[in-house]
């Protein structure tokens, strides 16, 4: 799958995932008044509006980047309704020819993981015929349990050409409470890296692997470090934009072909309409404002990386 | 909420909670046959056959047992109907007096594990209006992420009365290969406990707090080390049956008023059926199967603590 994913970046020349991350406060008010009509002021409603939005944001982006990477928990939130929705977001984006990377950060004891890893990536097989859950193509994961609850994902990544991105060193300000404390001189998060890279060498698909890592674009001198343990593990970046990260901050993270990370944006973009930098889009134009935010950050990018 | 887990606890005299984990093979035949008759051989079918093999378990051990604990991921690998069949078990639990822990594991940074906290131990605000997405009394969080990745989570229990399980060791094999490493000559899980017992300050509810922690019953020895680490936490024990661990194992998990643990067994009740031991019970009377683990596993714990 991540063969798939690189050819993607490499046609649309953006190494740029949006991220799915509705929240009521991003949604017009006519456009949320129009879903509690149909369907409700309720959690039903909710999810309709977050589908509306998702889709006028993906119509709006999909020929000018690979991938999307829906948030899960903006949908739990909401209860079914809003999985519902997650659901939908899923098919759809894929249905226009994106990749669909689901932040979802499961993780468990191995039959478990074995669970989480067939509904998120695999198909469950009911009576010889199979029926997939939520089918995203890619899934976040987190370390916390050690190899048995990663490598449930990693035997779907081969039986169903999927991919994974495990936490590393993530963005939040206090991710370095655990994961920055030193084990044998070395950062946790290291020493999560160095097992990334093993773990890859068991789902490589053409120079990189189908186990990836993330790692926060707001600590870019440990993106450095990272980019040298984890030879081929592609390297999903969070924390662009609203979180603080710059475009200059992202360099370390990439190979010196260019490849090698794919940065992601949320509120930057599917927000974007909301903010003073694209006031012209006031009036509710996400999907207008979404494009033209994606474009600014594909450029603000490559000159980064020139 | 602590305080009515332990309430219950002392009430029913058993400190045991049932892991409500269904899989397909744990369904006796007729049961599956009839509901695939009914709803179609396909996720919605084995959901239906999930809801009804809860349904009989928690109808034949409500009345012995303080909690019941569903892992989430065996319903979200069937997709959305499996997880409209977890949300059912929840209310059905909770309609029976059963305190119902959600076994989701989920951790996310801030404002996302917000979105979380909502939507498992919360209620969204729609135009004023209250809606609560799967409600359970509590829920298990990862760490990996930090204090603000947990905050959100305490915030709910603040605000809606209820709890959270920390994961600190867990049960399974490779859980040393990141929490046992040596941190200042302290394994990661004792770092994570302390953080567990601070955390729990913030949400203290009669003698334990609301911020209860995860250890394996496979690790007795680390139980010991962590039940003075954290004097108020709650310790949430699997592992005991299937996954190997014993009624005498479990001694260190107490204080010495009999408190501070609830130990958790899946497959050990809810597929006694299927078991050699229980062979009485093998024309798949589930309930009554279970029922009797049920009770010969409290006699287990009563003989080990006596």
């Amino acid at each position: 799958m991540i063969s798939k994913l690189v050819e993607k970046i490499q046609k649309t020349n953006a190494p740029i995932v949006v991220g799915l991350d509705p929240k009521l406060s991003f949604i017009p008010d006519g456009m949320l008044a129009r879903c509690y009509e149909e369907k409700g002021r309720s959690p039903e409603g909710a999810a309709e509006a977050f589908w509306q939005f998702n889709k006028e944001i993906i119509d709006s982006i999909y020929d000018i980047v690979p991938a999307v990477k829906p948030q899960i928990a903006m949908y739990e939130e909401l209860g079914i309704p809003g999985l519902i929705t997650f659901k939908k977001t899923v098919d759809y984006a894929k249905e226009k020819g994106l990749i669909v990377i689901g932040d979802v950060k499961r993780g468990d004891i191995g039959s478990t993981s074995e669970s989480y890893a067939v509904g998120h990536l695999g198909a469950v097989t009911i009576d010889g015929q199979k029926f997939a859950g939520f089918d995203e193509d890619f899934a976040t994961v987190n370390p916390y349990l050690g190899s048995d609850g990663v490598k449930p994902f990693i035997d779907v990544c081969n039986s169903q050409d999927r991919g994974i991105f495990v936490l590393v060193k993530t963005s939040n300000p206090s991710s370095g409470e655990f994961q920055d404390r030193l084990i044998d001189g070395k950062p946790l998060y290291e020493i999560v890296g160095e097992q990334v890279e093993k773990w890859g060498a068991l789902s490589m698909d053409g120079a990189y692997s189908n186990v990836g890592a993330v790692v926060g674009a707001t600590y870019p001198e440990m993106g450095k470090v990272l980019r040298d343990i984890m030879p081929h593990a592609y390297i999903l970046v969070p924390g662009y934009g609203a979180q603080g990260g710059k475009g200059k901050d992202l360099v370390h993270f990439f190979n010196s072909d260019g490849l090698g990370a794919i940065i992601n944006s949320s509120r930057g973009i599917i927000a974007a309409w909301k903010s003073e930098v694209y006031s012209e889009f006031a009036d509710g134009r996400v999907g207008d404002a979404a494009r033209k935010a994606a474009l600014d950050m594909k450029k603000d990018i490559e000159e980064a990386l020139s």
